[in-house]
């Protein structure tokens, strides 16, 4: 199975339809079974103390296996997300940008799973580790639903 | 057991350290082992469709617990999330308001556990369901360090 | 919605299906919402220090949510585990059953959820809390699937 | 930091004080980061379909988890399971062996964390993935306890 979209097209697609995500987030790089995607740290994402917020780290290993899943099953793919675990491993390093390194375990008909590391750039030692379960509705169903 | 901080006390405390929380979340109710908190709904918690974004509902269900952590422990504590998993169970009604309902299920030397259902006001059906863990490092620690 | 299976054909379907489960698990109760189930412990649940095992929790919660299931959907349901976050809280006591307490929070079209909280007999301090997932095939499947 | 146990010695002492799980387990491979166990599959590990229960994934990647900080921390350490995630991925192979390949994320003070795929042997698709924290006590300590 190949890819729906490149990495260009899912760049493009995320900027249209989530615009404000689009500022955080970058895709570096796609593969069939991976994508690499940048957190671009600004203050709204830092607690007190320089640290990168819980719910920022939460949302880059969402929208790193969304992005996953768009890029395999396409534009009008409706997923929402129905399960997630996230380690904190160690405190991110203040004003560095984040990346998420995901990998996709599963793609099937009605679920998909990605796990992730997030690192500090230019660190080798991951700061969290998530996983994220995705429900697919069926093709033609006119809105996702959850399960 | 009792409480350290009051339900008033929590509340300034948290206005005190937090000035971007103290805006989004309110302390609704404090026992020895339970906290509801409601957040309050505003554009920036949306996604496109209406719905109230992930990364908000697990800041919800965070701050939940390390309010029972502080109300418990005293202001000097410096508790960090080491763990947390989440169930998205149905979409959030647009517009309305977040009720979390949290317990405290352990509160140990090093380590506290909580649980959270988290509610669209007015309605009976959970909208997600957290758990999350905090690290609490010894007392005399200078900075919260992850276990 | 209403029950599927009273408490004794569900208790009878199990015995029939699951020999070796049912002579570890007793259903206790039962609700349209809720489920209480024993485990029965013995040395082949036991770790040295005469703790019961991990797995052996992990095995009552699955039970757990898997007869709430079958309760709700009928004998012909062919749920599997997709995902599964358990937290252990406290020690077990020595030579105890374990009493589970599960509530279904989720039953949909596709996917269902509950959650566990389990008890040595007569302490009301829970020494584990778990969720999981199931994923429920369409009816007229002929086996289960992994979503 | 390097091992504190060889990938003998560590066979040799989970034999030792787990005679149970040494019959079900065998040390694959050993680094400082990384560890791969064997589960010989039985049938007291099957469910009915031939499949592998959950509880024998769970206690794969558990004892993984658990070896791996035994390597590196030594005899004397007494770390217990504090949280689990499991996602179930796909339906293993009946009849065969299940091999698990464990990463240790993180070795703190007083937490580790590690992550775990699980295989069929022969295939390279994951039938599962999970995370354990464990909980280590200071030395010195006479037992272990949670958190």
């Amino acid at each position: 199975m190949g890819l729906a979209l490149s990495k260009d097209e899912l760049s493009q697609y995320l900027k249209g339809v989530f615009p404000q995500v689009h500022r955080d987030f970058v895709v570096e790089d796609l593969t069939e079974e991976t994508i690499t995607m940048r957190l671009v740290v600004e203050d709204r994402h830092l607690r007190p103390g320089g640290t990168v917020s819980g719910p920022s780290m939460f949302g880059l290993a969402d929208v790193c296996v969304y992005a996953m899943v768009l890029a395999r099953k396409g534009r009008q793919s409706l997923a929402v997300t129905t399960n997630s675990s996230l380690d904190f491993l160690r405190k991110p390093e203040g004003g560095k940008d984040l990346i998420a390194e995901c990998r996709l375990l599963k793609l099937g008909r009605t679920l998909a799973v990605g796990d992730v590391l997030i690192y500090s750039v230019g660190s080798d030692q991951p700061v969290a580790r998530a996983s994220m379960t995705y429900s697919i509705p069926p093709a033609g169903s006119s809105a996702a639903k959850f399960g």
